[in-house]
């Protein structure tokens, strides 16, 4: 059996390398490259992109996994080889399950619907767009049937980013979750107590902006060994292997969230991939859980921890001292406020903690009747501007600012953004459980010590890489199921202090 | 033919992907890459570098060839198709020569030696590295029988860098060069009229050097809408594609030349990949001539024109301007003098535009004695401080600054060094024709105008790309064979003004 194990993992080391080379083709397109590279940067990435693809799907790694396959019983389920085989045979039996015919067409049509997009998203004009989101959704739908059967037709869309996930868990948790968020809203927005963030919106110095997070971030123990910070328009984390995961920020000289909480975000998501067991490494288990772990990571450590009142007493004289005449003179207090303010607005970018997962429920309400087919696309924006009323209050003056906003669906990402929520849910999940595991967390944070939040998302999450599906591990971790009561009370008891509720 | 020649381009398009694509492993690794990236980036360029020879040794572009072969007579010789035929043919018949067993040896054993050397270099202790080299020479011998027969030995080594040109040329060359050039360096250490460089040695803000080099070479032309310069310890240029050729540069805080000049000789290079037709895009013909005629043209901008008087009318106002504390009060001539002092030096990288061809001679000779098999490679220390001494007039007080210096031998590049003088050589002959063809030439680089001179190199040298080879080129730009003559009329009449001589 070693033999043959060592066999698939030397297929699979290749196809690892190549996802990590195509890794670094986009790092380098979203920060350095320059503009005249981009046409060939683009078929260098196709070429990668197409021999991963059909070195993964080849009948080698088919009878590489059935010589496995017989073995499997024999192994610990919980061992690393087992869930490689587990997982590598389902990912091999989906890859082979659509034809690459239906690969090149969408990927085409991905490419083409995505230039449109931004034309239609700078013009405002959503039917210039609407005619390639209808063939992405059909394209979508023709996906979907090579799954087939399935409990709903988005099952195999959510399953591309929540391994194992259903339709019907999701919408249980979001209907659950929906009327209490949109009532705290109804709230917050309505309380005498609102918060002033102006602070935050004064000019800060580029550099010691800089310098504040990658500080934060290395008292965290992100780890700069292995990975760098750089620039990017849209900051991402991206990793070319267990030695090298890298985040990107953006920078706004009169607005301090915009940096901060963006690399205190990227940085928990990269914490995330340098905490995947050695023993993994060049396998498809060095990668996350899925989409929804990995968010519950970069928020945990965003929100959780970087918009506690914890933290703040830790880290705020550090950034008086950094920023004496912008916040020599504003107490903890207000300070606090100001980060945690909740203003509904139409951008999901721009969103803050307590209205983010209503932007995301409303996206995925939509995708649903989308893919039954219970909408035309053409009727897309006023369903949008219907449910952003409903949900938060507000119209929008135009499509860019409503139903045109994302880049998701004319990249073909159909079930992508629930994990957004998820995370979120997740993120919370796992807190309770912390803080029942380290009492004093938040002394520990108070003075600026994360050693064991990390060395306890270390042991319980990162370590395991992708080798549990999301809600196993979310079992495992917190001996729960996905619920989003711990999110609520979370929200609940920081928004109802801040606004006197 | 037009579909036989669109197939063999498709072939060669996923392969100049594949060689593109570790260009960028490379640059990032030089640049960015954190340390703890360094181990899974060797796997991934390993992974890739082997892809890319499997996918052009295979059979499937021997057949290409053998369809369009029977076609060649057919086409205008000096046509894209003609010359990608030729080159393609030549190149497939060579690699398939060698067999996958030596590629193997070959790479494991020059990544040990590689290892063995820093190690050596750093004790100053050559019998550490000396059967790592033994085995490396075997290997190289080896390489050499699979091209028999052969007029030299190290033939096939040369061709490796310079494809077509011949040990006997080279050798016939250099003889003509160096007892003119030993005479030349006599002269010039034993004149009463030496040169000060302290001026260059101050200390000099390092982002001020920096933008003067960026300005500089952007007044040459070379294009940072498809480039840009960077930070590396050893500065080279390296290409992603004809819309993305970057450079980097290393900056000394206390010694002007070593930033300015390397951003010059980097540039030199960049512009040339630069300005290969962009009809040549995705094959193997976008790709320089030789190693000698890169070099021919990083030296001409870096020598023939960036340490030439004119050229210091144009730019010594502005760097006094940057500088004004370190060079307000130094006058044109004093700075000009400075630039171009020469001083025999132990060390390759650091020698002067006089003694570097020196330098170079005396790794040939050597070379060529240990292919030849007259020299057993544990006398080389005593065979490289002989000739130093007899050449230079200097005394290696250890190994490291003689015969451990270079990390080539140690890569496996036997055949290499020659490159760097012959680039000298032309580009003095392409300087000559140069200077017919654009008789106010002079008082256009007094103007900073380099226009005229990078359009002649456009049309004359970059266009083609690798379409020709290297003597073959130069016959047809100058209309003359390889010839040391032009060279060393520069250096005299340049030096000897300098020294009075």
């Amino acid at each position: 059996m070693k033999q043959e194990l060592e066999h698939l993992k030397s297929l699979l080391a290749e196809i690892s390398d190549l996802e990590h080379v195509n890794a670094l083709l986009n790092w380098d397109m979203q920060t350095y490259m320059p503009p005249g590279g981009a046409e060939e940067r683009a078929l260098q990435s196709a070429t990668i992109s197409r021999l991963a693809h059909s070195k993964f799907t080849r009948d080698e790694v088919g009878e590489a996994l059935e010589a496995l396959l017989p073995q499997l019983d024999s192994l610990d389920p919980d061992s690393d080889a087992a869930c490689l085989i587990r997982k590598v045979h389902r990912d091999y039996q989906k890859a082979r399950k659509v034809p690459s015919d239906w690969v090149a067409e969408f990927s085409r049509e991905t490419s083409l619907a995505h230039q449109v997009w931004e034309q239609a998203r700078q013009e405002s004009d959503f039917n210039r767009f609407a005619p390639n989101l209808q063939r992405i959704v059909e394209l979508r739908r023709q996906f979907a049937a090579f799954f087939a059967p399935y409990d709903h037709v988005y099952d195999p869309l959510l399953d591309e980013f929540e391994p194992g996930m259903k339709t019907a868990q999701v919408k249980a948790v979001f209907e659950a979750l929906r009327p209490r968020q949109v009532e705290l809203i109804k709230a917050i927005t309505s309380s005498p107590h609102q918060v002033d963030n102006k602070v935050l919106h004064q000019p800060f110095d580029e550099q010691k902006q800089w310098a504040f997070g990658e500080e934060v971030i290395k008292k965290f123990g992100y780890d700069f060994n292995r990975g760098r910070q750089d620039k990017a328009v849209h900051p991402f984390t991206t990793s070319f292997g267990l030695g090298d995961v890298r985040i990107t920020t953006r920078v706004d000289p009169n607005f301090l969230s915009s940096a901060l909480f963006g690399t205190l975000h990227e940085a928990g998501h990269a914490m995330y991939e340098q905490g995947f067991s050695p023993t993994l490494k060049r396998t498809p288990l060095a990668d996350g859980a899925s989409l929804a772990i990995h968010e519950s990571q970069s928020r945990l450590w965003e929100n959780l921890v970087g918009r506690s009142r914890a933290f703040w007493i830790a880290f705020f004289p550090r950034l008086q001292q950094l920023f004496p005449s912008q916040l020599g003179q504003v107490d903890l207090e207000t300070f606090y406020r100001a980060i945690n303010k909740v203003e509904p607005s139409l951008i999901r970018v721009e969103s803050d903690e307590a209205t983010y997962n209503l932007h995301i429920m409303l996206r995925f309400e939509i995708e649903l009747a989308m893919v039954e087919g219970s909408v035309e696309v053409q009727d897309l924006p006023q369903l949008w501007n219907q449910k952003i009323e409903e949900y938060l209050g507000l119209t929008p003056p135009d499509d860019r600012q409503g139903v045109l906003q994302d880049v998701h669906w004319s990249s073909g990402y159909i079930g992508y953004f629930a994990t957004y929520a998820l995370g979120n849910l997740i993120a919370s999940m796992l807190w309770e459980k912390i803080e029942t595991d380290i009492p004093d967390l938040e002394r520990q944070i108070e003075r600026a010590q994360f050693g064991e939040l990390l060395q306890w998302l270390r042991d319980k999450v990162h370590c395991h890489g992708a080798k549990f599906e999301p809600l196993d591990l979310v079992r495992r971790v917190t001996g729960r199921e996905l619920d989003p009561l711990p999110y609520l009370r979370y929200l609940e008891r920081k928004f109802g202090e801040i606004y006197r509720l």
